[in-house]
């Protein structure tokens, strides 16, 4: 039994569960530390069962070892997962009710009768994994170091006449020779006033002088995301852009000063958007400075005005303040952070912008 | 205002109805014709009300024309969503209770108070998704044709000492270049006793002399999906391993042959898994035999056993008898059907098992 599996059971006493069904993927993924796909894994001291169908099952049986029990499903997952509960003699099992549909939420408490009652809690695993262990950190060094072998690789294509899904092409390409299962995510290209749509769909539009080309990417590495934003400009940079750029560069640089165990989430997004509000631009950054990432490329901590939680050694998170000039041109520099026993470090660091 | 949103309108009244709220991404796209994402569509005769946040604000705003309003929701979509509910009066609202998750109904539920009920809907988009209308299939075959041109352009790759991996980027570089935007799913490249995982992760394995390679590929066409299944033989073909595969592929001719308007779905997965039932193979097919396709790549209807429906013209669906032998080979055959008026055209037959 790994240890992630055994540290859910202390939470289960706590709230007075006999059992946990966890049902998102990425939960999933870091119970089993292997990827999961189309599962649920039913969580107790008692026993732990893994519930999938044919189609998995010789990858499960990989890497479940002693982990968790396999259970092949066919029919109705549901009533496997009820029988198994009624079986194991439970009386209370929590479900994931941020995941969970509706549906199916109603499913397992018809298959349950009176047999056990259906308890929604929320965070458990999400909380646990926005710490990283000493080896999510080396995974998720490693897919950084994908990433900016990317970046060097796509510079070549980075010119007037090549279109935006050209350059992702070249991308979705390069990271499956460097050891990177897959992009983390549609990754972003976004040229001249595309970029300021935050999360532009990488078209047809070719690139062309005098404009700036916002690149938005990250790769999965052993199931670990990386997450990094640059802009390039094409030629001769004009007043305004620069002056963007300055305030977007300078606003992350003040919030990263202050990331260090203890500091409040909230403050750290304040200190970026109250910079930003200084030079006129406070409307214009229209989303929070940053996320956790790790298994998944959004996942908790969430860098917003709204979160008074504090950071924690181990966290992961991305720093990245944006001025978006509707129909003009959009800034984003987002780099990956992590927390230090004494302040952060720059995961991306070595990565430059390469203006 | 579109018809697919008129049409949802007399749903409601039938089913005494004020309004339903759209929560799967791909029902939304289906309404307002482009892709949604990050959204909530509620669709009532009175007005639509299209909710999303400022990322995705300017790109809404070039889609959705007169078919709905854009609400750009800053804090809790849920509160918007129960004020636009309780300002329009509505007394009864439909949800989709097999996507939205418990804890979202809790908080709209929360939201509306006193004010409105919520009321489990399923399949209302989803049924009239099933049926493909003339745009739709010009897409699907538009994205039929781009997956002959990767197929052709990754023979090259497909020779002793290529990784998996590395066939699977040559194919994601290539279709970004032929108008597709992206893949439609995880490509499969799975080479030798890979082959026996019906979803395998597609990795650093090297394809070898005298074994099969199975590769699952599909494209996103401006929304709409391919799914197709070819296995190739590196060098001489195995005795067992040809018989397999002629009895997959007769499999597979005798379904097709039977698919018209009004047959039974579980009658046409019965004709292929009678036939490789009666090769002595029953144990190793271990899947339905196909699945509809479209905005999504899995979507009704399912040809399987347990699906008493009919076929009606217009429908899309995959047809994929599989034989997975563990630890030694897997041979599927997958082709993508449109039921015609008087039977089916095989979409994808002009792509020919190139062995």
């Amino acid at each position: 039994m790994n240890s992630r599996l055994k540290s859910v059971y202390s939470q289960l006493k706590q709230r007075g569960l006999d059992a946990l069904l966890v049902s998102l993927p990425a939960n999933i993924s870091y119970l089993v530390e292997s990827l999961s796909r189309d599962s649920y894994l039913l969580v107790s001291e008692k026993e732990n069962i893994y519930f999938t169908d044919s189609r998995y099952v010789e990858e499960a049986k990989s890497f479940l070892k002693n982990n968790a029990q396999l259970k092949e499903c066919n029919g109705s997952v549901f009533k496997h997962i009820a029988s198994a509960v009624i079986d194991l003699g439970f009386k209370k099992l929590g479900i994931e009710e941020r995941y969970l549909p509706f549906a199916e939420f109603n499913k397992i408490k018809e298959c349950a009768g009176e047999g056990f009652d259906l308890i929604p809690t929320h965070s458990i695993i999400e909380d646990k994994r926005q710490v990283k262990d000493a080896g999510e950190i080396a995974k998720i060094r490693k897919a950084t170091q994908i990433t900016d072998l990317v970046l060097e690789h796509i510079q070549k294509f980075i010119v007037p006449g090549v279109k935006e899904i050209e350059i992702v092409a070249e991308a979705e390409r390069f990271i499956r020779y460097h050891e990177a299962r897959a992009s983390a995510f549609d990754i972003i290209v976004a040229s001249g006033h595309n970029s300021s749509q935050p999360h532009h769909l990488s078209g047809a539009r070719k690139l062309q002088d005098h404009e700036p080309v916002l690149i938005d990417l990250g790769v999965d590495y052993q199931g670990y995301k990386s997450d990094l934003t640059r802009v390039f400009f094409l030629g001769k940079i004009k007043v305004l852009m620069r002056k963007v750029y300055d305030i977007v560069l300078k606003a992350q640089e003040k919030a990263i000063k202050i990331i260090r165990p203890g500091a409040e989430m909230a403050e750290i997004d304040r200190v970026a958007r109250e910079y930003i509000a200084s030079k006129g631009y406070a409307k214009y950054f229209t989303h929070n400075l940053g996320h956790g990432f790790g298994l998944a490329v959004h996942e908790d901590p969430r860098i917003s005005r709204n979160e008074a939680s504090s950071l924690k050694p181990g966290m992961t998170f991305t720093v990245e303040p944006g001025i978006y000039l509707p129909n003009k041109f959009g800034i984003r520099i987002e780099d990956m952070i992590l927390v230090t026993r004494t302040g952060c470090e720059v995961l991306s660091g070595f990565i430059n912008n390469r203006n």
